[in-house]
């Protein structure tokens, strides 16, 4: 059995916090959180108690930590939750710093594989569907990605404003993705971007309209298209094609039922959000990482997953910027 | 918080053992088993404990029961629960005998609201919005239902000897839900039924392939079909035709991911079962009964629910003896 | 190249003066119709002649008659088509009373060769591939088969009244496609219907809304569910279900269009009714028709076909009157 | 009725041909093709005679001409029609070079509204349904356009070494259908491109997989992906996603036919490829033109558009050779 501290209790804290006490495996112990209210709620629904950070490095019964704060707090409870010997499972992103996340990773240099980055998507069990039978040849050589990603509406304002940027909040999960059906890395990027739901968006700078398409060495070409609204909900699609056919995910609507009238015929909306279209992924993600914890696989995605998916986001702006196509 | 004593810890047991832990107003107190093993492991997963049936009922603190043990005991079990003053949720059927289902209504006559009869699939999401739209007039004037129900394949000959036979053990489920679309009274049962999938079953003179038309007073016609093997799956789907369209429900696919290659466009298929198929109806038949346990709600379905179904089940039989259309 | 003369330039005339025209084999030589207004128009749009029936019987040059004209004129037609010594198209019924069948298949014994009942459905891309991967084994042994007719709506009252009612008049489409799909004669029917939709139909005494139940000798049973009115236009499915799986045509929609927006995922209602949804399957059934009168195949659907469809009619009211399931 | 000369006699011509014949004001009078055989075929299936392309131009009952003869005459056959006072009816592209292109353009200045290009995909029902609804504001605000474009094999190399490559030869369509759906004029241009499916295009110098993204002075996008080949058949989606939801065609099977079996459940294909998927568009395209003929609408697309598109195809070009977002 696995004791956990979660350093976070907010709305994705809660989701890890579920995952960790239906896992037979893991137990939830600690939970840290700066507001006691919603730390002592959680950790009450699952038998755990309210801790300090310290206390959560310092007590040696605890396995591994949980990053579940704000994201400016990542990197540094990652430097100090492999120094205090814990395994770690840490939200995404490491940091919206290259730089910052560049010094982490040389900071816990030979421990990289008690490092977790939770990009969840790779585990949507669509999308790990797609990537076994990917790798086990079904539709031949791949030849082009897809990644089509769109949030059902922007995020209130303040959110943007520390957001880091639509491709280094957002977009990093479709790097991630393109990386992980790819199996090779880009070495070319190029983009467009415009703003186009929201003056505040506009105001502050940020894009919310996009296509990134990204190249391997080998030709593969990568395409991912985003938006920061989808009037209709949660807009999550990937396509992989090859030399011998396509798989690819369609969106997961709320139930199957279907309506025929006059007005046309009428099937139910996209899951909404995250929390509803990406629970289960979550689920499978927590089990991989217990799975890192016994020694069974090594942490993927990893640290250098994380820093990689943040370059592909830097070289996205660069090309905006530029007005060139980026060579990595 | 209502303490719950569970009798029976098998596969349905199990099921609802998680999701009375899981719900945030019940909790797992007792769990009765004469397989100890069983009852043991179940108990500790969710901190409850193993105890009888006698401390089950005569204990206070104990506010309803929930019987998940062989068809033969429920009858006796739902007089005893009743009489010892708890709630009742019965896995369906009451019995298999429609005299001793009388015998057990008429002995708890006056505390019907206390019994709860499990007909899950009313809870299943795309069920439920399909009855919420249908009562709010989204498809107009109700007139034909039609309610397709395949297992995807034969369950074992000694599973089948005790079944009580198709209509019995497996269209019981598509009776409830043709009066719950229906939302009247079938007076007009006509059948026709045949054994073709598997030879042992015609040995036990049950049959496996079966269609049963069903009239309303009002002339709302509902039609069932069933097999015992569907070789792709769980077939599970409902349709209501009405003046104004058609609302019905699709099979519920593993993933959404699709293939396409030179041997066709193939998505994934049905969920397998009904420990997945009905998970989520499972999770929100428990909701529903702990509205009942709060008094907020009458329960529905209800004895008299189970007693109806299995009535149409008899008559059924009886269409099939003796060539007839059968007037209830 | 085969001289056709068409009787009836109506709706269905027009329908089959225009396959005639684009068949490289066949072309339109004479058109008759009381009206001769429509009779010149439609003859002068595929360089046709006017003429009477005698003309049409009498000329040696014509190869074939195709029977459009009233339902009353068919079996009159037939018999005097193929004493001509003409090949025979006639579009289904052969007549509303069995016995007037009987009397013209009496009449044209020996020479039934000749004589094709255009049981369009048939030809249908989607039914015929079923039929086809039905045959050679794709779902091993056939079990279940169920056929959903469902009309956009009423027609009108006047047609209502020469119909021969539902089960003569709009069945005996699903009757023929339950037997062409079975592959074996039913020997039981049993049926239950209403009339739902218009008080009129109800006043002229016919029925709207029905199911209607076979089963073959070895114990296939086939569901046939209709109604006059799917508001949302054609609802025409057939599914055949066997030991290895199952076949199935959904509905064939205006386009492949796919709208999203907050008020739900729409895709387009149904193609609107036969005219739109059965183009295809007309033009496939002139072709086999020329296959006939090349001698390549025997005529299918054949007299015989329709005299058996008609006979299921039959047993269904029957069914309805005595509330018994009739054996056949 | 309008005489239309046909220049060109091969698949697409025999297209064209049916289409001119089935309209009720248009008659194929003359065929013009250097192989006499083809050309006496056709004009004997509709009717009208073998000539000479002087001849054609000559007769005043000419009223139109269509040409579809190799791509190398196009711009050619436009003056010299233009000239002789015939409306123009061409294949896509005017030509390969848009320097000739342009002197075309400039030889039939004021003349323009007797020029059709046949970009025909406009015409699709699917996609003419589409625009019809973003033109009514049913999506809000455009603000992305994403169109999927695969050939389902790569075609013959000698094709190839005269297509003018991929984007002057395929993508020509895409760039028409984004600049149609967009509404407005793409100023920004990046693409990415590889060679994967065939060597033998590589060593022709060709791509054959490929990205390009577009962006207009308002911001709208649009992403073009291409193969030239897609194993299961011809894949051509376009999807319109604006403020207020999404509008999207999907691939068209060959028939709705269902499969559902242990190895999953399985769909038919898309039509194969651009005579079957586009059979209706060309038939559409033509009534438009006929249109134009009447003097009803002024022609679109017209040569404008057909040199608009060719300006995204060799900005694409620039981009990959250049590395840069190439402004227009």
């Amino acid at each position: 059995m696995y004791n956990i501290a979660l350093l976070g209790a907010g709305r994705i804290g809660q989701v890890h916090a579920a995952n960790i006490a239906a896992h037979p495996l893991s137990r939830l112990s600690i939970v840290v959180d700066p507001q006691e209210g919603i730390a002592l709620q959680l950790a009450e629904a699952y038998g755990a108690s309210v801790s300090s950070l310290e206390d959560a490095l310092s007590r040696t019964d605890i396995d591994a930590i949980v990053i579940a704060s704000a994201t400016s707090t990542h990197a540094d409870l990652i430097e100090r939750g492999i120094r205090a010997g814990k395994a770690v499972f840490c939200e995404k992103p490491v940091d919206l710093s290259i730089s910052r996340v560049n010094a982490t990773l040389e900071a816990i240099k030979g421990q990289e594989n008690r490092l977790f980055v939770a990009f969840n998507r790779r585990f949507d069990p669509a999308v790990a569907e797609l990537k076994r039978r990917l790798d086990a040849g079904v539709i031949g050589d791949l030849e082009l990605v897809t990644v089509v990603s769109k949030d059902p509406g922007a995020l209130p304002i303040d959110y943007i404003k520390v957001s880091g940027g639509m491709f280094r909040d957002m977009t990093i999960h479709d790097f991630d993705m393109a990386r992980f059906i790819l199996g090779e890395e880009p070495v070319r990027v190029t983009a467009l971007a415009s703003t186009l739901t929201d003056p505040a968006i506009k105001a502050e700078g940020d894009i919310d309209t996009a296509s990134v398409t990204l190249q391997t060495a080998s030709g593969k070409i990568a395409v991912i298209t985003n938006s920061r609204r989808a009037s209709f909900g949660y807009d999550q699609r990937v396509e992989a094609h090859g030399s011998l056919g396509t798989l690819r995910t369609e969106n997961v609507p709320k139930t199957m039922l279907v309506q025929e009238r006059e007005d046309g015929v009428t099937r139910e909306k996209p899951l909404f959000f995250f929390l509803e279209r990406y629970a289960e992924s979550y689920a499978e993600e927590w089990k991989e990482f217990v799975r890192v914890l016994k020694g069974e696989v090594a942490p993927a995605p990893s640290g250098e997953d994380g820093r990689k998916a943040l370059l592909l986001a830097e070289a996205a702006y660069q090309s905006l910027e530029t007005g060139r196509t980026i060579t990595l």
